[in-house]
């Protein structure tokens, strides 16, 4: 099944895919066999509120890496949040345009039950596209609660998409959406309202600190329907690749990422372990008995350290 | 120095909070000390941007609550991010009026190099006020990046605060502190443009699902410099806690949040151990070797795992 993913067999990589989410037991095998087939794709995260047209832009973007012979791969990554319920399927939709070319690879991926959610179960995805030969993997994901900061996390290069006339800067600067993003894009840049919001943002990274040698967010207009911005969006995404081999924060990121995904492996084994040992409540149980001051933190603590050492 | 701080003496609580902030290997005798002493306190979160007059509204509550009776806590968290440096002096300042009263307990805590930062140090911090007899204790903490989430995680009932004039609804929104809120208060409601903000506040509060028996975050208009909505504020905290005891959501965010704090006190024994065995940098060697394909990320994960086990 790995050797059919690597030569990029759709049904393949979706039941590898299938694995992540399931957090299977097979999952360690099937990466101990992607991992050194993984690395070159470049991964973009786009993410933004409910109806800034996340997924037109992911879209017109995916028509002109497309356009260049980049092999796509897509993960629309669902935060399981209640407020989101039902968004993806249309997202799919509007992505359908692609459905039929072999060289893109379209997914739409649940991480509820997955432990470590979105943070764990994305990188593993993201690596099983990687080994099956995509040039740029997209992680779409809905800027709702703490997800636009994990996808931020998991990217090289995270795009922030906004629009006009949704509850105008509220909805921008919502959940810290502003400090994540390298590249803005104010999308549906025909409607009303899209020049405030351009010029909201223009003053709000005026005021972030940069030194020499720093970043600096370019902001994009679009009109993504109509394919309008978007060699502009391709230039400062090209443009802050470029930047992040130069400064040396493309090797950064991606040592923190895996940084975090060890760490996160670790300690699921951990906690699996402590489980095993003890049971799902045992860990209620010692809060229940710090809450009624009969046991103090660091004690319970070391009940859990002693039992999964 | 436990009894003294139990009894209240003031150097005796300062330097147990020290202890914290320094993460000092006599934490947990302190802590194993306190525990059975500790959570008879109301713990109030306070959070908004800079310059909304958090340091001003938190001097109101503790006029208000001094005039009850109560003895009063509070820590003003520096989540010792770049953009706050500074801000806390001020803060201290404009609370200084209560600087002579015995019965409050001012204490501004930095936690940067607190492993775990403020979430690992404040319920420990918030323990040792409660352990000296505070009826009530204030966290007060800049909404800067992640910081509201975490204090909120740490709080009976967050407040948080906004204000007009500092760039609209757009402060409001930032960095998901809408979500975190059990009741807004709306401060300078005096100033152009505070009509605005409760008005947005309301239709983003109406737009929340809510079942019956739900918590609906009411909306104070403030102008602390002249004590205005205070009580108003007070009544609002008090409700808010007549809803924690009666909905059983107390319980459940005190267990959740010990719950938590016994696991990052877990996972920190295990990291320390892991770098006792390894030394600090082999989670970097680690994943430069993931990064270069020569490891997988759950054979890494592995050797984390055998190191502390």
């Amino acid at each position: 099944m790995v050797r059919r993913a690597r030569e990029g067999d759709p049904r393949a990589v979706a039941r590898l895919i299938t694995l992540v989410e399931n957090n299977s037991p097979r999952l360690r095998e099937v990466m101990a066999l992607l991992v050194s087939h993984a690395g070159a794709a470049t991964v973009l995260g786009i993410t933004g509120s409910p109806g800034v047209g996340k997924s037109t832009v992911t879209s017109a973007l995916i028509s002109a890496l497309r356009g260049q012979g980049h092999r796509v791969g897509v993960l629309a990554v669902d935060p399981s949040s209640p407020f989101t319920g039902g968004a993806l399927l249309g997202d799919r939709i509007r992505m359908q345009e692609h459905a039929s070319d072999p060289e893109v690879y379209i997914r739409s991926m649940a991480t509820r039950g997955h432990l470590g959610g979105l943070s764990a179960a994305t990188p593993q995805a993201v690596r099983v596209l990687d080994a099956a030969g995509c040039d740029v993997v997209i992680i779409e994901t809905v800027g709702v609660g703490q997800s636009e900061v994990e996808v931020a996390a998991l990217a090289d290069t995270t795009i922030v998409l906004l629009a006009p006339g949704m509850g105008d800067g509220i909805q921008a600067a919502k959940a810290g959406i502003l400090e994540v993003g390298d590249i803005f894009g104010v999308n549906k840049a025909d409607h009303d309202g899209a020049d405030h919001v351009v010029r909201d943002l223009k003053s709000m990274t005026r005021m972030a600190e940069r030194g020499p040698g720093d970043w600096r967010e370019p902001i994009v207009a679009t009109v993504a329907s109509r394919g309008e911005g978007i060699a502009e969006m391709m230039e400062a995404i090209e443009k802050h690749r470029a930047w992040l081999v130069e400064s040396g924060e493309l090797e950064r990121r991606r040592t923190r990422r895996i940084r975090d995904e060890i760490e996160a492996v670790a300690l699921a084994t951990l906690r699996r372990r402590f489980a095993g040992v003890h049971g799902d409540d045992r860990l209620d149980t010692l809060a229940g008995k710090v809450l009624l001051g009969d046991l103090d933190p660091y004690a319970a603590a070391e009940q859990i350290v002693d039992a999964v050492s």
